[in-house]
């Protein structure tokens, strides 16, 4: 049973834009489908579903060649009966769209390499047809430029999420493993916007979790590897370093000991007997609280290299995550810096890791906090491989209670150049293989989904998961484009509604990072559930995470004066950074202590444009419900009523972060706001 | 199965005190025990297990009167074959222990009016022969001044308890009831300290907790009840006040609904069919997400007398908290004070409380800390029942890690003059019902023990529970003699051992406050566990408990220029708390906002103050631990280590507490410790 409201975010396809459906009903009367290998089952299936709910009947599929009238023509290149010329070279998960004319007959042809590139073509599509777009200048070559397009699922076998805020988990229950027509559709909508690679279950792998290599779990997971192949999709698992203990009976896990190989070993083939196309082990070892090579005197290469040696006969890959830090850190350690962690533990490893091992790295040196700078790693290590890990579920960026687009932010990170070899040399490039050259690199979002009827609890959180789908496959594909098309597919092509939905999606994360904590200080939030302000919540905490506020400054100095965080930087950026007069002012209290009446670029101090982000950042807020009530009657009641509780709900919880922060602010320096605004006392 | 390294605390009757055995076995040879309506069965018991552990050989009672030699002679005072000439007046449950000699026999007697009242002498006379009393000079009258005392457990049915630090319940576990030997421990040991009633769940009563009072828990409830009984316990219930639609299936709780009623009343009659000695309920309503009468725009009396009414039939009690207030405080609201809410709710209703019915207020008007004013409203309410709620777990007072003899905290308390009826109105005069004449009076304690084999995890935390139970029985006993008594009971009364852990104990208190939150600070705890140093923890929240330090001061003003807090004593303690002049320095943050340059009568700032307080604390706790270490050999091995241990801990935690506070002040200020002692920037 499906929960009331059930919804199939952009994949509905009974809401389109306005579009003349008698006129394109002409090209779906007749679908030759040239399949001869029997790969395009659910490419069938989805073309079914589309031309039922768009265009009213279902559509038939033929595999004779006609000769006039109109017609959507699919199959592998090599099995087409007419051909296709390219201005490109096509990839192995690449699609072509594209019209041609052939005496009396005109074709849209739907082709690719491999299976899964047919079905992202036919996705692709079909959004095309439903935004209207003029079918006879169809002509797309489109290859993805990352390899590996994983979504990351932080889900735990009792059904809870860690960090989730859209319900349950939709894998597991009970510690059992869900497999119903919402695993399906869950399959459609990631497959829809590229993702080929899935790790279901949470990287703190503990209770039942640990037990999901075993046989009793592995006979169920075979069956969703098998739907997930469908869609081109790869399953991976997050397993415990500690497995040979818990699992084996072992007395270690060091990844030296003999036993310990032996047992990996044979659990990767016994996987494999299982799942023949399993993806392979997500990793999160020495880090807060989860074993790891480290505790056997060992290196991240020693650990993860021992498991990419079980994985290497059948293909499988290591994806071993950089979070490694002191978690145990003492607040009144100066020289510890967590920001320094990844890159002193990793950067020294780059080289010694396997081929089949990638390094899975946070966008920033922290946390995803709201602004962080890019982590140095990712200029750190040229022969290694590398995954740049995103989260797209809202842990502090408002947990879909805030409306928060993270495009825009994840954008950013792709678009800086590190210079680890001179300019250009873009975070997106690393991770697209080109500039160091390496082949098992990718990009991991943590999915922000459950079992909501609408998937993701705020509507417009749909918009995160769908712009993490296509920055994936298109890194240099333009933000607003993507924001744009979202509108179309999910809410309609009213130009009202694209502006203002576009405009609100793509101001919101700055909106959100003004009233919370500007200037790359994050992390002033409640421990634990890490939701609302607490300006000290952390500061003398074991996490590391300190900003040291006192009554005339705040900040951790970390340039080369400081702990020296910005050595880890290439030029120009060391020097950047190092320079309080230079350094980006988003990212200010990130790298230095600075003085509350610290004169910025506008003029104004660092306090008062503390106090300003944070009334500005409100009425922002207001400005958003504004917009949003401009769209009532042009968007759905049930979406449209629901958006606006979850805006109401963020305006209340935006004053209270507005208060609090500027509240802590003026109790520590007794400074008043210029403007006279009402700061509680 | 016992737990390994199981104890019975002061009741292992192999330790004792420095005695002539052979000498005390004449007295324990014939024991005659006169029992015609054979209620003597645990009398018996106890008897039986001290002589045996005690003096090596099992006691023979007899009911034959001798005629020479040494006896103890046992029984109600009616069935005695001597008289007893008595210098006071015994009450129901007071004891006699008395030498009469008589011809060439010699005679200990225990007797008094009921059962209850010889079991209670029973122990008594064993504590005096283990710490070697001459029985010769035996010629004790002991009633207990307070009517109701009262042990209250927060054991959840699921075997957690909220706010214990000792292990699990001992009377739940998987929404089971436990009835085994532990559950008959149990018993003794709070009988041998005089505990006539007993509140086994939770007062947050929620999932099983709310099907206790149905027949499937009640049946074996009755069992556990007919245990207590046996050695003068009563049974009461923790029940919610929204039972009629959680297992009635009405609509409503409100109390003047006449379904409601009916619905109680049946209820009740269904318990004392099951329990026919059954206490009562014990109600926390319209608190804490807790449902109660407001719900319905009742008052709490209105809420109070329907359950009274169906209870007075059977004699059974409500016990009804008074811990009500707004527990969803804007921090922003600067008028509300939950300091003042007890008072504002129930002091208008002083009076309208049927006669089975007692308020149960906590000590202090906040919840706890380890210094509170006394609750005003001892003071305000002259006609209606009373009991003191006290913490014997150590929630906000060092979770059973810290050392912290709770006994002079609370004699302090007990021996507050409220002045209500002019100089003596003393607290311990309103529960032992002499100032206003009521009867069910109390003395409420929130256990401190779980199913650790030790029964409170720090050692020396039995001490709290020993002391809870003399002082109910006992209000104007002197606390190091109660404490003294406790170590020769449990330790043996090596000098240095009673000395060293009498001087650990009794400065306990002070020292804990001293380096968390003196001068009635209070909540600098981390949220939700209530432990370690968070000097802003509670500052944004809605829980009403704010400081709202700032640059340059600290602390709510709660004189009448204030929140008028202050007014809700009598004189001359409203002129004395509302003067920062004259407010008792150990409360002067409770009361006032005070500059951090405010000069004490020592001549040092406030500041400097917390600075002294904080860094002396530490070291008081190195000197306990100096102390500890001396009693290494006089102390078996396993306690020894056990609470060394706990000191460590302690230090390291104290240590923690030192430096945050410092710090977080330091940073407020800017100011410097005079000393030059360290304080981290």
């Amino acid at each position: 049973m499906m929960p009331n409201g059930y919804e199939m975010c952009w994949l509905d396809y009974k809401k389109h834009c306005d579009v003349d459906k008698n006129e394109l009903s002409k090209w779906f009367s007749y679908i030759c489908l040239f399949d001869p290998t029997d790969e395009f089952q659910v490419v069938k299936e989805e073309l079914a579903i589309f031309v039922t709910d768009f265009l009213g009947f279902r559509p038939r599929f033929f595999k004779v060649f006609p000769k006039q009238g109109r017609h959507v023509l699919i199959g592998k290149l090599s099995d087409l009966p007419v051909e296709v010329n390219l201005d490109e070279q096509l990839s192995e998960e690449g699609f072509v769209l594209k019209y041609v004319k052939k005496q009396d007959a005109e074709f849209v042809i739907i082709t690719g390499i491999s299976a899964a590139g047919v079905l992202y073509g036919t996705f692709e599509f079909i959004n095309r047809v439903r935004v209207g777009e003029d079918l006879r200048k169809l002509n797309v070559v489109s290859n993805p430029k990352i390899k590996l397009r994983f979504l990351n699922h932080w889900d735990n076998l009792d059904g809870t999420i860690e960090r989730g805020y859209a319900g349950k988990s939709i894998f597991f229950s009970n510690n059992k493993i869900l497999l119903n027509q919402r695993t399906k559709d869950y399959t459609r909508l990631i497959a829809s916007i590229g993702i080929n690679s899935v790790v279901i279950n949470n990287v703190n792998v503990r209770h039942a979790a640990l037990k999901l290599i075993e046989p009793a779990y592995l006979k169920r997971l075979s069956q969703l590897a098998q739907l997930f192949q469908r869609y081109g999709i790869k399953l991976f698992l997050s397993v415990s370093f500690a497995s040979p203990i818990h699992l084996g009976g072992l007395d270690t896990a060091d990844p030296l000991d003999e036993r310990v190989k032996k047992w990996w070993k044979e659990k990767v083939k016994q996987i494999y007997d299982y799942i023949p196309n399993f993806g392979g082990f997500l990793i999160k070892a020495d880090s807060e609280f989860n074993p790891g090579p480290h505790m056997y005197g060992r290196t991240q290469a020693d650990g993860a290299n021992m498991l990419a040696e079980a994985l290497e006969p059948f293909g499988g890959l290591v994806i071993w995550r950089a979070f490694v830090y002191n978690c145990q850190q003492d607040w009144r350690d100066y020289k510890i810096d967590r920001a320094k962690a990844a890159y002193d533990i990793f950067k020294p490893l780059d080289g010694q890791f396997a081929d089949n091992v990638a390094i899975q790295i946070k966008y920033g040196p922290m946390d995803f906090q709201i602004r962080e700078p890019v982590s140095p790693l990712f200029g750190g290590m040229e022969k290694t491989n590398q995954i740049l890990e995103l989260q797209i579920t809202q842990e502090y960026t408002g947990q879909q209670i805030h409306l928060c687009y993270l495009g825009t932010m994840w954008k950013e990170i792709l678009d800086f150049d590190t210079f680890s070899k001179g300019n250009n040399s873009f975070v997106k490039r690393i991770i697209d293989g080109t500039l160091y050259g390496r082949k098992n690199n990718g990009i991991a979002g943590v999915a922000n989904i459950g079992d909501d009827p609408n998937w993701t609890s705020h509507d417009l959180a749909q918009a995160n998961l769908w712009t993490f789908g296509k920055l994936a496959w298109d890194p240099d594909e333009d933000v607003k484009k993507i924001v744009e098309e979202w509108i179309k597919l999910t809410f309609g092509d009213d130009e009202l509604v694209v502006r203002n939905i576009s405009y609100m999606l793509l101001n919101s994360r700055e909106v959100y990072e003004s009233y919370t904590t500007p200037f790359g200080l994050g992390w002033m939030v409640n421990p634990g559930h890490h939701y609302g302000p607490n300006p000290e919540g952390y500061e003398y905490s074991h996490w590391g995470t300190y900003h040291r506020a006192n009554w005339e400054a705040i900040g951790v100095d970390r340039t080369s004066r400081g702990t020296g965080f910005t050595l880890q930087y290439h030029e120009p950026w060391r020097s950047i950074y190092d320079d309080i007069h230079k350094c980006p002012e988003e990212l200010l209290l990130f790298f230095h202590r600075v003085p509350y009446n610290f004169k910025m670029k506008n003029g104004k101090t660092l306090l008062q444009n503390i106090y300003d982000l944070h009334f500005e950042g409100v009425e922002k807020v207001q400005e958003f419900i504004k917009l949003w009530d401009e769209l009532e009657g042009k968007i759905d009641a049930v979406r449209f009523s629901r958006v606006k509780k979850k805006l109401q709900l963020q305006l209340e919880h935006a004053i209270e972060w507005r208060d609090v922060i500027n509240t802590y602010f003026y109790r520590r320096t007794g400074i008043k706001d210029e403007k006279g605004r009402k700061i509680y006392p």
